[in-house]
């Protein structure tokens, strides 16, 4: 474009991937992708890297065989490689510790960098490279934009993350996510005892409603992990997903139902061999405004945000959720 | 954020307005409000402007009363209130005529900037201010995001515009959106006999795989419209108007079916006050991926990518589609 | 067919209609015919006869203004027209008394013969001979087996009638309903704190899992209404059902979710007008095996059967419903 | 019931089974068991058994491994267990042929009565007697009225079969069905060149629109398949189906779309075994009324009830049909 010189300063693209510690990981895997249709790319030992049908990087989930249940890391991608390093300089500046992780730390990814968000201490990492490999040619799809084709419950991205910390630090977390990552806050809610205090707060860097949302943890403590929601097609598929995992013996949590907050239709199983929580979502309304202003969910409507219709969500005290799991600390 | 000061330019922040004309104004209500269940927020003469239940802004569609059924202006939404200015400037500097057009020119609308496509002399018209007005209380909505309650056939926003011109011109055409607007090519095909001719072109500015596309006509002249689409929730959505719509004395183009390209769910119908086509759209994938690399359709997959399943679609000589109506000049 | 002279007996063809007495019946009218989508057939001073766009005969629904919401009559059509004089025969024989209701009593109706189900007291009304007149022009569908075009939130046909009493007269009425009438038990469970009385019998002379259901009512007495619940053609429309319903100002019952009993998609809400509930239905299986043998869902079972996913029904003591009105007697 | 007694002679209760010759008994298992969801219920040599998720009986599909694809078989079950021998000797006094097939000639099935229809000479079998085995206990669903759980495109029970003939049988067969069989016509059409023909007749023992439809074959031949229909959830698991069928390698008949006739969702398959045409089928009305008058559907609306939205049905000569496969004779 006939425009100056200038730099924008980095950027997130979007929420795009996960690590879960699993106990289980010939369950967990028989779950992501036998059950919701994932496809395994690789698989190194006790690691194992899945993406969904509409994924065409190399994964969106990392399952890794361990001890304990906790999230290892939540992945984001950057829109330019020098972002990478161009975050790295802003954390350092602000004083926030920041480890270099070496291409291929996850395989198939390239340089990251890894920190926790202030106050919630939730581990984040960093990247831009990313390879984008074919599948093995019996699952390839026909349609250009599918790296396999759609099977299972069908999953077919990763659509965003749920986070949780103590009422002491979600205020600062959440402020820290605007202020220096540049997520905008669309939808929020305020403890309605304590209305200095977020609830929960649904940020966005894309159109998305939410590509990340953080709150109180009802256990009040920091790092905390809710969920991770993949995407379905439609509405009907989570009604389909409801019908299957019923009759089978996994840990059912709520739904099928819809948010008033986001208007997605939601489903929460845990995953059989670790006990995270996964939503399976759909729907949901995009958010093109550029001057758009948070909408602010106030009871009693607060209730029908959460659950406009359908399965009512378990709510913990002071209308908190409560949480899975812990995430692992700064050292991977 | 703590980051140098800099102007990225000019941008877009999305396709959010069309201006129809109709030779019959009653019609066009009737099909837009009662049966898609659009609201009609203002009404001054022959000039309606409505907008659909999760759009907040005064109008995303105007019908204007007249003789000629033709495209009066396609309206995009910037991201700053001075990027219409440098924008304008921008046109001067390349040589595209522009004109300005004063706040009120269309009714709850700022100043804009109007000019035509170099090469398909398409009239797009760039606003940044618009009004957010309330619905009337009997309309509003439960649901913070809404500004109306979901009524009628469902229609939710406007999605995208579909345009075409003259195989001589599509190429500077589909060039200068992505080089002086920004728009990224997302999905593409060459007309099979003149490889050097697009065909068509799915373009964004965000991650739908379309705000705008743009193709050959037919009829190969300039400045012609093939469809708009407004948005719906489901697949099963465009299921229940095809139903309805079916049973209507209403002109009845294609559909339901789902394209391979972007993925989604289309039924086309033309409005009976106008003859305007307009595309019921649902699903399709987003782009989060930085590094996108456009994807191309090519014989015979082409067909795939134009009808993955369902009614197929009516496609002219050389593969492009019938358009339905010519637009307006520079000066509106 | 070359069979031999035989006379079945008589028998019901199906339930038919129903007759609700309301006491705002312009707020009644506009939920049944305004937002479900039934055709006002007739109306006679006070008493409106409606019917779904799946039936051709003359009503499924009488709207009756009167001062309590009590159902006036349960009608169920016959399959022959002597068996309206059989059935009254057979229940003199067996000392059930019954009154002739003259043809017209409900406009567009033949002859019928009303009685008082043994134990449970509900008015039961038989007829054959029922008008099937086409809808005004304006309404009709150009799909043969319509009677009007599909609209509103898409309510096709009647599909059953749920029916309570005392715990004291639920199994005489149950076993009445299948050894007098010809139903057959499809599912049914027994009141766990007292296996020896009918929780609830889903009960049907079609293939249908229930065409009627007859349970032990909180309230303990006789004569009580649960629901009458209404044909939607797939899942996704009580889900559309919900989202509307739920954003009017509408007593919202319970759902959408589904039953495990019948596999059925529900949603019960309240006419505005009279209060009575209204199930919104879709789905279900439907028995063809002639050997079929009855279903018992017991604890913990029985739980998945009320609500196999979605919103959970509110039961009440015992396991047994909170019904919604009363019945009249025996004179109309 | 307190009536006479009496004797209504033989009655069909519904049509329960085909058996299918395939030349690739293993291709057509990963069709109907891997892909479709059925399931396995017993395998003798090159004879396959299966059954569906809502079928309780021991099979409603045979697969017969030989040379022919041909159609071994239509199998109905009849009301009561002396239906079977009052149909055979109602034959004999008709002339029709029959021979008797020992308990055991398809597992688990008891004894039954073979015969060609006369005129089409479509190889029928009669039978009530059916063992209901439990499935294994990995495959059994939480739901009492399922045999299995729901997997695979969701396949839940056999719903009809579409036979053809030739223009001067066909006359013949669809009333000597009705006449001798006891089968209602619901919707029927005739040869626009020859109304004297019948184009396509659906017929019914049950409330269905068709368990049978009889139609004149392009091939002008006796003893022609078109296909057989197996029954799916909702219009959205047709859609799901044509997704996944779309991008596998199996080959692809016509649909999505809905019948105007009978009002139900198609898609039509071709078992990449055997090459027999497969309709996944949802929706669809129910017939209750006992006056029902069949409704004849003439150009132009006949386009519309073949093929009322999606995509379009591929009609041969005089709107016939193409049929697939021939069937057996009288000996099995």
């Amino acid at each position: 474009m006939t425009q100056p010189e200038y730099d924008p300063g980095p950027q997130i693209a979007h929420a795009a991937s996960i690590n879960l510690g699993t106990p289980d990981l010939e369950r967990s895997l028989w779950f992501f992708r036998d059950l919701l249709g994932m496809e395994l790319v690789e698989q190194v030992g006790g690691v194992a890297y899945l993406r969904a049908y509409q994924e065409l990087t190399h994964h969106s989930l990392v399952l890794t065989q361990q001890e304990e249940a906790k999230v290892n890391s939540y992945g984001f991608r950057v829109k330019r490689r020098q972002d990478v390093e161009l975050f790295h300089k802003q954390f350092e500046n602000s004083g926030v510790r920041a480890l270099e992780l070496p291409a291929g730390h996850e395989r198939g990814r390239g340089e990251a960098v890894r920190f926790l968000v202030p106050g919630s201490e939730h581990p984040f990492e960093f990247y831009y490279d990313i390879e984008k490999p074919l599948a093995e040619e019996s699952l390839r799809s026909k349609v250009l934009s599918n790296s396999s084709r759609r099977r299972g419950l069908g999953v077919r991205r990763l659509d965003h993350i749920n986070l949780q910390t103590s009422a002491g630090t979600v205020n600062e977390a959440e402020t820290w996510l605007r202020e220096e990552l540049g997520f905008k806050r669309r939808e929020f809610a305020r403890v309605p005892q304590a209305p200095d205090v977020i609830l929960a707060s649904w940020l966005s860097v894309t159109p998305q409603v939410h590509d990340l949302a953080i709150g109180v943890a009802a256990e009040d403590s920091t790092a905390q992990f809710h969920h991770v929601a993949f995407n379905v097609e439609n509405f009907h598929d989570v009604l389909t997903a409801a019908d299957e995992i019923r009759d089978l013996d996994i840990a059912y949590g709520a739904g099928p139902g819809k948010h008033g907050i986001g208007q997605a239709m939601y489903l929460y199983v845990h995953d059989p061999g670790s006990g995270h929580r996964i939503e399976l979502y759909s729907g949901g309304y995009l958010i093109f405004d550029p001057d758009w202003a948070a909408l602010e969910w106030k009871l009693p409507e607060l209730e029908w945000g959460q659950t406009w219709y359908g399965d009512v969500l378990d709510v913990g005290p002071g209308g908190s959720f409560l949480s899975t799991s812990p995430s692992a600390g700064l050292v991977p």
